[in-house]
Order: structure tokens, then C-alpha cells, then sequence
């Protein structure tokens, strides 16, 4: 299992020694001794290794929010969230070549693609579960979406049971009143009001 | 492995058989064929198990919030971060129960608690992971909070490096810059701002 060169181990952070307990192609479980700037005489943590990801937020030259309905195994429920996708050898990709998947991923699972005026803007990363997974995932906005000719292309892994597109103020009350409830969704809502490109209210 | 009560199996979900593969005290992989309103044939998905979790924004009086500075293993980083803990049997729990802990896990924290006209609210849940966890987390504003006589009482589970407040331009700036980067403290910031208890600009 090697450690994604996304995480640098420095300033007092070392693996001393890692135990694999299982390993698929989605995860792998591993028991590792780790030393840290606090901890130097090391202490053992289990993790979950995934690979990164990345999760775009598509908006429309109207300004409404395109969200896909899937169904998600884990939670046994069905959930309205942004478009998301893992990433194969992340750490070995260009920010460009990260942006290509992430519009792919656009494309397939909303049918939706960059309209006239269309951009594609990185607002950073951010990390799903810190206390037990080194999951990360690259935020993107996707400004002036547009439904391409050929619409979506769900893949066989997938069970995605709708697409809308939604204003804010209906972004704002379905945060408000739970119903959407999901880590991708929620952080790349706070990072666009953050940086100015989405206003929230219910 | 007890599937937790918060995650019902009803409306076409069910779980038809369970592989363990590995388990300890914090997390359980099970590879799970599972039935899905899209999927009646049903359709094997890896999840890794997890407790419940409480997670807090607690706000000072003068609108000002505190977050402490953690070493996080999985990620080899030290951040900052919202208080946050896990909950033993959380579906055992009543709303009053689960309250509790989250101000036990603040006070402990960052050694602050509900102050004069002190209040906690909660404000859903949300899943940190939905494509291969079922991790959920609690949300609960604690307003008005003071700094306790007695301060902090951090466990021997974890690093905690620092606490300090933050001005919401401060954390609309931590955020836009990506210094504010896991999903506890940018879900419960996009939430909060939803329903209208904070105000986020960079």
C-alpha cells in the first residue's frame, strides 16, 4: 500500500511500521505506528486508506445548483448531492488532467457540461473523515453548465434515480431542513459562500 | 455487527448477506449484498462500519467560534477543526442523551460550556463518507459559550495543540484559503450559515 505523496510525511510526522488487515480495490485497513510532532514516541492508530476524488459543484448561467439523486449502499437511503468520482494514481496527475476527470465526472453523472462562458474554477480540497480516513477529495465549480445533446451516461457501479437543478434559496432550505445531508455536498457549499460564489438562506 | 438503528432497511433496502473481513474496537469491514429500490437483484458494496459522532460549533457571546488545533493521524496534519467525539450506542440514545455528550466533548475540548443565557441547538446530521461508510454525525450549535474555571481535559486518545476563537471573517478566510479543510467544521459551517446562525465571507 504506498502513502499518498498528497500527504507529505515531515515536521515530525514518520510511519514506523504499518500492519495491512484487508485490502480491496476500494480500501485498505491498516494498523500503523506513527510518530507525530505531539507524539514522538509514536502511537499506533488503525486508518482507512481510500483513494482521493474529486467534487464539483455545477451551476448554471441562471444561477441554480445541478444535483443528481443516488442511491447510496453504506447509508441504505437515496440522497440528493453534487457530482463526485474517484480518482485512479491522483498523486501522480497534473491539476489539469485532476479538472478533466472532474468534468468527466460532471458529464456522466449529470449530463451536463461547460456552456458559452463555461469555466472550471479548483477551490481546493478537503478531507471526508480525519479521525479514521486519509479519503480526500478536490472541490471544483463548474460555472455556466449547460445539458448537452447527449445527456448522462450512468455507469454500471452507480444507481442515480434523478437530476434537478435547484436555486439557492432551495439549496439553503434543503440544507436547513436535513435533506441534504452529505459531507461532498455540504463542504463544497460552505467553501462557495466562503469564496463569494453562492449565497445561502432558507 | 449490529447495523445501526438510525440507518433503517425499509422502502426496497435490504441487507441479504455479510461478509466480515476485519473488526476492531473503532471500525468493521463487511463486504454486504444488499437489496436497492434501483437494484432488486440486489448488488455487493464493501462499507466500513462506524460509531456515531457528535460535532459542535460552539459561538462565544461576541459571535466569535471555537476551534481547536488537532494532530490527525489518518492524514498525517495537524488542523483546525471543530470539537468533535464519537458516541457508544448512540441508537440506544434519546435527543437529551446525544445533547449531553456533545457538551461533555466541548467542555473536555476546549474547556468551554454553556455560559449565561447558554443554549444548544441541535441541527441534524449529516454522513461524512455515504459511498463507503455509514459515519454519521450529529450537529449541535452551542451559543454563548464561556470559557470554564477549570479549562480543558483532553483524553489520552488524542493531540489537541491549541484552541482559539475565530471572527466569522477569520473562518470565511480559513476556509477560502483551504486552512479550514475537513468535513466536520465546513458541513456544520454551511448549516449554520443555512439556517441562518452565521454569516461566511473571505
Amino acid at each position: 500500500m504506498k502513502f499518498s505523496s498528497f500527504l507529505q510525511e515531515r515536521d515530525g510526522w514518520e510511519t514506523l511500521s504499518s500492519e495491512l488487515h484487508f485490502e480491496n480495490a476500494h480500501l485498505a485497513v491498516a494498523t500503523e505506528e506513527v510518530r507525530t510532532p505531539g507524539r514522538p514516541e509514536g502511537r499506533r492508530w488503525t486508518t482507512v486508506h481510500r483513494k482521493a476524488a474529486v467534487v464539483v459543484a455545477p451551476i448554471s448561467a441562471e444561477g441554480k445548483m445541478v444535483l443528481i439523486r443516488q442511491e447510496r449502499i453504506p447509508i441504505r437511503s437515496t440522497i440528493w448531492e453534487v457530482p463526485a468520482g474517484q480518482i485512479d494514481d491522483s498523486a501522480e496527475l497534473a491539476q489539469l488532467e485532476i479538472e478533466a476527470i472532474a468534468l468527466q465526472e460532471l458529464r456522466e453523472e449529470t449530463g451536463y457540461a461547460l456552456g458559452a462562458h463555461g469555466e472550471i474554477v479548483p477551490l481546493g480540497h478537503f478531507f471526508s473523515s480525519a479521525g479514521f480516513t486519509d479519503e480526500h477529495a478536490y472541490f471544483f465549480l463548474a460555472r455556466n453548465v449547460e445539458l448537452t445533446a447527449e445527456g448522462h451516461a450512468h455507469g454500471g457501479s452507480e444507481v442515480i434515480t434523478g437530476c434537478e437543478t435547484f436555486t439557492p434559496r432551495q439549496l439553503g432550505t434543503m440544507i436547513a431542513n436535513n435533506e441534504i445531508r452529505d459531507a461532498n455536498t455540504l463542504s463544497i457549499c460552505a467553501k462557495l459562500v466562503a469564496r463569494g460564489f453562492l449565497v445561502l438562506y432558507a
